[in-house]
């Protein structure tokens, strides 16, 4: 099923944005790329924030973020809780996040993974549909978190 | 250096967890075992909030959150700003999050990584300082989440 991804990255990953965005296309999905746009040097957070953003608001339905290692853009995505967001370098992972925490965002370490690689995660978790049932109240859960106000 | 850390899972990890507490303990760690205290299911997302709060509150300095992938727990503990929570399934990602996102806890899968692996990653996480520099402006973005105030 075609979607609307929004993919963003730093500059350690810009490459591997445009190659992932490029091959979005050819698979007919529609691509809304938050940037960077170029290798200057750049902060994950503000990137993360932006991808974050555009799935709170509805622009995006997916989202692939992308930064050196993934780890720090994994962290910016999922402060927003209508985000979550799996770091992901291999299929299964890719798959399971889909079924079992209706991951709507994934995230990958361009220095860590090859391009083949990214594009079978990304493939797996477009193709993927979570499974409800026990999941559900959990990934429920996620989107109400229960922190001491004064601390959070 | 020993340090307390904080140490969470749902049942599917369970077993993970009785295991490192067992090894950290043995690493000379102060050890904090916030739950489950039996495989009975409960929902990862109360347990990654309980890991993030005792991070928060500064009753542990860093902390382990474990889940069957590891994925919806990380992204429980990471609602938290207070949080920076790296899913790693190697030694490379454990050192690169201590490294360059100043990580205080890391995700593991307890279905998808054994308990040697946990261990190697957990020891790496564990000795691995923070490289500041150019990394410290990043880490400060992960601490104040700008996102509008509408959607979050």
């Amino acid at each position: 099923m075609a979607e609307t991804v929004a993919i963003a990255s730093d500059h350690a990953a810009f490459d591997m944005k445009a190659a992932l965005a490029d091959w979005l296309r050819d698979q007919g999905h529609e691509v809304i790329d938050l940037g960077p746009d170029s290798t200057a040097s750049v902060d994950y957070p503000d990137y993360g924030y932006k991808l974050a953003q555009a799935i709170a608001d509805g622009r995006a339905s997916k989202g692939i973020a992308l930064c050196g290692s993934g780890i720090g853009i994994s962290i910016a995505v999922n402060r927003h809780p209508a985000a979550r967001c799996a770091l992901v370098s291999e299929e299964l992972s890719a798959r399971l996040c889909r079924e079992h925490n209706d991951a709507n965002v994934i995230a990958m370490g361009a220095r860590l993974i090859g391009i083949e690689q990214a594009r079978a995660c990304a493939a797996a978790f477009l193709s993927t549909g979570f499974a409800g049932d026990r999941h559900l109240r959990r990934v429920d859960k996620l989107s109400n978190p229960a922190f001491d106000k004064e601390s959070a």
